[in-house]
């Protein structure tokens, strides 16, 4: 049997597609943010995402912030409605929610899902060299929740956000 | 001034992309799911998304799903090491973790980030047609937190998976 007709017979596994479900990406995961300068300067200066479209509500007090990891920033269509377009057809897109003022509240935190009530737990960015990586993010500051060195698994480390959200780094060659 | 000179005069934006971030993906988000069973009934049977690998750490007794949303899943590597590579390169990979035996706790769940403490928010799938998207999952019985018609955005909805996460269902090629 192959290993797609294993991972098939798990329990609850559809494995003849619906064809209803054609076309279908998957688009983006949204996490807030309490400041979103700091946000956006973590992913875009340490991770080398490219902010694409900015909403903002004022009178709900909040603005949205969608960001891509591409390697070449021009293919992004420089002109609406193409860029929005491209933007909901593409997988991984990240977008951050910045409700209007939360910055100025030295007490307000967002929960990063790791602690109780857990549910949403990291985001994960894989990268060409490890430990290249974890070393430029070493020099950065970046804080760390697990390092290379740390725990059982020696190929993967965890980085902290600003607001405290895991973000996995790990390597597609290296076996993990 | 283009779009994309506005957007990267946001305050904390590095426009000018650090050449030690080449390659980088996001690859990943990873969400606690109680009963796998009905997690991976909801993403491969509702919303056409594959699963790729399963990895089992019977010690600490917890299981790993990783899924794709893609079209043609004859492009995913039928072996291993190329498809683990694959997997860990792409975008837009799900990655569900199941702590074994929390479906037999009626009290068990997890937290979806939208009521205090609040971070994490949602993903999202794009659809081809959102309308006819959002009547085959009215038919699928599948539970609504904002059809089409509530509220103030009709372009847009929310769905929620099995442990209440929040899936948002948008049309590039509508305006959101």
């Amino acid at each position: 049997m192959s290993l797609q007709a294993q991972l098939n017979a798990n329990p609850g596994v559809t494995a003849d597609r619906d064809d209803a479900t054609h076309g279908f990406v998957f688009n983006h995961t949204m996490l807030r943010v309490r400041d979103v300068r700091q946000a956006l300067d973590f992913y875009t200066r340490v991770l080398g995402f490219t902010l694409v479209r900015r909403r903002d509500f004022d009178e709900a007090k909040f603005s949205l912030y969608f960001l891509v990891l591409v390697d070449d920033p021009s293919v992004i269509p420089a002109e609406e409605p193409a860029r929005g377009e491209w933007l909901l057809s593409q997988r991984g897109v990240l977008e951050l929610t910045y409700n209007h003022g939360t910055e100025n509240d030295p007490a307000f935190a967002y929960h990063d899902g790791n602690s109780e009530p857990r549910g949403f737990g990291h985001i994960c960015v894989s990268v060409p060299d490890v430990e290249a990586a974890c070393a430029r993010f070493e020099q950065l500051g970046v804080p760390f929740q697990k390092r290379l060195a740390d725990g059982r698994m020696k190929n993967i480390a965890f980085i902290k956000d600003p607001d405290g959200y895991w973000v996995e780094i790990l390597q597609p060659t290296a076996r993990v």
